[in-house]
């Protein structure tokens, strides 16, 4: 586990910082606390190296409130909002109060069950840190992040990493079990719609309370967090495919009991999840899971990537594929 | 609810019945004891009048062993035992020993989400023990048709029917809550795949005690039975979409964090359940459920019909939709 590596900003009140995506192996779904975006279980992730967000924040006295692009566009206000809030948290940190510009880009569409409030939450969070003056530990960058986005915390350790639910504020935040270099993965995402989803994961989580089967999903947490960290440093690929999907529909089952019930499958996610269980029958080490969107991560070793990118390809419903692999933790940038 | 009507057989050892599939509203997984087929828990259904078996039986002192005749061809070897198995509980019932030549025909696509195994019990129970000269009363021919599915013994009453789990094999049989007449209502069932399923409900139920959610959706269920109870019986159709919709999501919930995992959708399943949904907020009154298929029931009032048969064909993936309303109890006839 390394720190935060800083380097000098070039204009004073202004950094950049870059993050990865990631895609959960055992799932956040659920808070003990909303405010404190506490969660009702560890989870366990992987970095996406190549699906990341750049994120320049500016603290600026010519301005009169925070302002937010997105994508080259200035956002909608429940957005400019959530960030003006959470660049609040930074500025009481920091001792300051100038009103800031962040300019966002994703590389990957948006709000489609590729985790962009992790990247997003995770690069201004570093970002802003930087700009605001304040030199963060890992731990306390990661524990800022999950403020704002609770899966953002796992978006700063690099690799493979793991999000401990913690008692509190101070020790609920995110951890690397083993660098990118540990485990040549690949992630195969197949997007099978390009829609934005009706219901958020910020949304989304209170929501978890409401179904009967929340609670049997968190008996069995802990156990899957272990088999999946096992898995992940045994390299054993069975062991992380079995412990995956079942996670995934655990969440997904609780999704969708909930009220209202959440179903973010789309008739693509079906044909995708049918195909992969078939190949995997047929000898091809390969798994799924789904995020809070209907687009479905494939998990495979890399060296079974461009068969499974050929496949995912000619599936019916199947749009494009997306390839990652493990990335590093977030970082400034120039 | 009224007995069974006995009509004098016009060839001795012979009898023929019909019976209609049904639909559960409220359903039946998973089983508290297996060999009697003892539910986890109570279940409430309607009979589907226009989706029937017929079945003949004969016991004849030619045969030497019994005969299963499915849809003009003979059966499968392990149809024919599990059918012989059932002749034989009948045969100690009416303490007779001959073989029996069975011939039944279904007038629905078999093993896709349609319940065949609880019609074609049904109206084996009625037709075998009327053969073999029993006359049983109602319950008692509804616990028979439990031994062999249990989903059967809900087709042996008439109209809405409840399956009370009991506590042995005296006491776990269905009873009709109110004949078909009571509200009309109808099913039009959206056939998306015509495949026959990979693991049919015998094979499936053992599997439930598997899921870590099963007990949580048990924990549930009498109180969903009594609100649908409840909606039936005041033919309010808001309360029976609510309460038909969460138990299958449950059931499903539970049905694919099994081990193995049975995840009976397809594509099309969600193509429906997205749309119904989307009716539904539109101002439609219709709702959903799927048994252990990827077949879509959808329910509506039957003034809703015409427009909700048109709307789910003109659904991609919507192969074909069959149409039924409330039906009547087990009969025998010539």
């Amino acid at each position: 586990m390394s720190n935060v590596k800083h380097i000098p900003s070039p204009v004073p009140g202004q950094a950049t910082a870059v993050a990865c995506s990631n895609i959960a192996f055992i799932k956040y779904w659920g808070n003990r606390d909303h405010r404190l975006r506490l969660p009702a279980s560890g989870s366990l992730s992987m970095n996406l190296d190549s699906l990341t967000t750049r994120t320049v924040v500016r603290f600026d006295p010519a301005l009169e409130h925070d302002e937010l692009i997105l994508n080259g566009e200035p956002a909608a206000e429940a957005a400019r909002q959530r960030v003006s809030a959470f660049l609040t948290r930074v500025r009481q940190l920091a001792g300051i109060s100038l009103a800031a510009r962040v300019e966002s880009a994703n590389n990957f569409p948006m709000g489609a069950g590729i985790a962009s409030s992790a990247s997003a939450f995770a690069a201004l969070s570093l970002a802003a840190s930087a700009a605001a003056g304040l030199r963060l530990t890992e731990r306390d960058l990661s524990r800022l992040a999950r403020r704002g986005s609770g899966s953002a915390c796992r978006s700063i350790p690099g690799g493979f990493v793991e999000w401990q639910a913690g008692e509190n504020d101070a020790d609920s935040y995110a951890f690397s079990i083993a660098p990118a270099e540990h485990w040549e993965l690949s992630d195969c995402v197949a997007i099978v719609s390009r829609a934005h989803k009706t219901t958020g994961s910020s949304a989304g989580h209170p929501l978890a309370d409401s179904s009967p089967l929340h609670a049997a999903r968190l008996a069995q947490v802990n156990e899957n967090l272990r088999r999946c960290r096992q898995a992940i440093l045994e390299r054993d690929f069975d062991a992380l495919a079995a412990v995956t999907e079942t996670d995934c529909h655990l969440m997904h089952a609780v999704m969708m009991t909930s009220s209202p019930p959440l179903i973010y499958w789309q008739p693509g996610t079906l044909t995708v999840m049918h195909a992969v269980q078939q190949w995997r029958r047929q000898g091809l080490p390969v798994c799924y899971t789904m995020d809070a969107g209907p687009n479905v991560h494939v998990i495979c070793e890399v060296g079974a990537e461009s068969q499974v990118v050929a496949r995912l390809r000619e599936l019916p419903n199947v749009l494009d594929v997306l390839v990652a692999h493990p990335g590093g933790p977030a970082r400034l940038a120039r």
